[in-house]
């Protein structure tokens, strides 16, 4: 039996259960650190009906695995769980396999427990001077790091981040990395204070109030806020031809012109999950500052998830060989 | 006096109204020959409130001009007529000027008269080899070439196109010399018809039927329908990852997923005029066929808007030197 946190009906519990098996092909991993994501909290809310072990932001040591060379490595995973075998598979689009299972999201036990298991083939060894907190950050930071998979940031190019959130922050230091004239829009001046003191420039907007940034100032506009207002302002401030990148669920539907797409020839791009191995080599280069996104380290339970959904928390990891 | 079509307050009539006085850099240009797209259409029923000399697909031959070298040029023109000046135009972005007039459709006086002018730089003269029947068909040419300006169809593509009307059949024509798999899906079998004997599979697919195409067939997806059902059916077949792009503004509010569009990593891109050279180029090669398209020739007057607007009509054009 092991320990996890175990997700029914909306309760969130720590529960002892079976430990899980691995499939052939399949590594067993014990937890180290986890972190909570707002996928979790919108997990717990009813999203998905998932039932089960959430979670899937962890690093780990592997202790079983079919290739030897795995076991005792510290490693982070990619969280699809393709077939391998599917067209789309065969097509590079594995994170998109139709028969996929997603780590704690989908048809897979999550990362919120002592073990889990993986596919090999999803499991990247962690660089030894990327700490724990830095590698539990490697899923987010991949996904931040997925918008430069998709389009091409000139280092000359204009660019805007709505949304000081977790992903928020964690995308504008990607995208400053580019050299682009980068400005962040966001609620919290705290948030905000951490991208300034890297030479970004930040500015706090009240609800209700409106960047001063003129409209059409970007090439590129990257919507993370989740929100209708960070949507509208978005497409305000995006220039024609320019690409409006699409990070975040918004919780309610926002109003979409499609005459104003065509006339102004924009690009609406959905982002999901990214590269893992292009976010352990920033990590291990230190060119990605984690740190003061960690609001709290607190051992495995329901109270992680607690304080990461209170408003303006950052990052809370869970600490499960603190059990 | 010069006679051209007046559209006011929703009625279209020939008249006889001065003649226009080309600005400084700009050319007068008498027209030989004009299409009906359905734009004008659209501003006859009322789009944009447009009220003047509607037309923007024109052949015509240069009488006044600066560059004494275009006089007596056998032209057609780019419709954006853009200041030149301000910081999109010198991005490249004249075609999206702020302050851009649009022949025959915003601020500008249009091609359905036996006059016009542009300015100097938006005339392309057309290559000898190439008929004005050909020329004509420029303008929505380029539109069609727009969509391989912003993004890369490979030889191994596979694409559909959701229309038959005169774009889609356009489009499908540029597409098909890429050599990808193209699959154009319509309403009309004698349209259809059109495609098939260039060896591109056409099908026809009735009111509330939907293509026999998979699910997540295609890499690209073109709507060119101007329908909501023609925007659910590119949705649905296109893979994740896939590009979407909008040629045809929408008669009726498609509901569009967001969530979807992220999972899926979709590219929505909203897509406008197009270049011309590329469409001369097109044209004198002999590599797309218009001829079809042209559903009659007749004088200038608001017979050719009746007879352009019956259902399954294609292009209309109209001979200004008839009158």
């Amino acid at each position: 039996m092991t320990r996890a946190l175990y997700l029914e009906d909306g309760k969130l519990e720590l529960r002892k259960i079976p430990a899980p098996t691995p499939a052939p092909g399949e590594a067993l991993v014990r937890v180290t650190l986890a972190g909570v994501c707002d996928t979790d909290l919108q997990l717990r809310a009813g999203y998905m009906d998932f039932t089960g072990v959430p979670g899937h932001e962890f690093v780990g040591i592997v202790e079983e695995a079919e290739d030897q060379s795995l076991i005792g490595q510290r490693v982070v995973g990619e969280i699809n769980a393709a077939c391998g075998d599917c067209e789309r598979c065969r097509r590079g689009l594995g994170r998109h396999c139709a028969t996929r299972s997603v780590l704690g999201i989908l048809g897979r036990r999550g990362a919120h427990g002592e073990l889990l298991t993986l596919p090999e083939r999803n499991l990247h060894c962690v660089p030894p001077g990327v700490t724990n907190e830095q590698a539990v950050f490697a899923e987010p930071l991949a996904a931040a790091c997925e918008i430069l998979e998709q389009i091409h940031i000139r280092p000359d190019d204009r660019v805007v981040v709505l949304g000081d959130g977790k992903l928020g922050l964690l995308i504008a230091q990607v995208l400053a990395l580019t050299g682009c004239e980068l400005h962040l829009v966001g609620r919290h001046e705290s948030k905000l204070a951490l991208l300034k003191s890297r030479g970004v420039k930040a500015e706090r907007v009240a609800p209700g109030e409106s960047s001063q940034l003129p409209d059409a100032w970007a090439d590129v506009a990257v919507e993370c806020s989740g929100s209708s207002s960070g949507f509208a302002a978005a497409r305000r401030l995006l220039r024609p031809r320019g690409s409006l990148v699409l990070k975040s669920t918004m919780k309610d539907s926002p109003e979409i012109w499609l005459a104003g797409i065509i006339i102004d020839e924009i690009r609406l791009i959905g982002s999901r999950c990214g590269p893992f191995g292009a976010a352990l080599r920033l990590l291990e280069r230190g060119l990605i500052d984690v740190a003061p996104l960690v609001a709290a380290r607190l051992p495995l339970g329901p109270g992680a998830y607690e304080l990461a959904a209170q408003r303006g928390v950052l990052k809370v990891l869970m600490e499960l060989d603190q059990i």
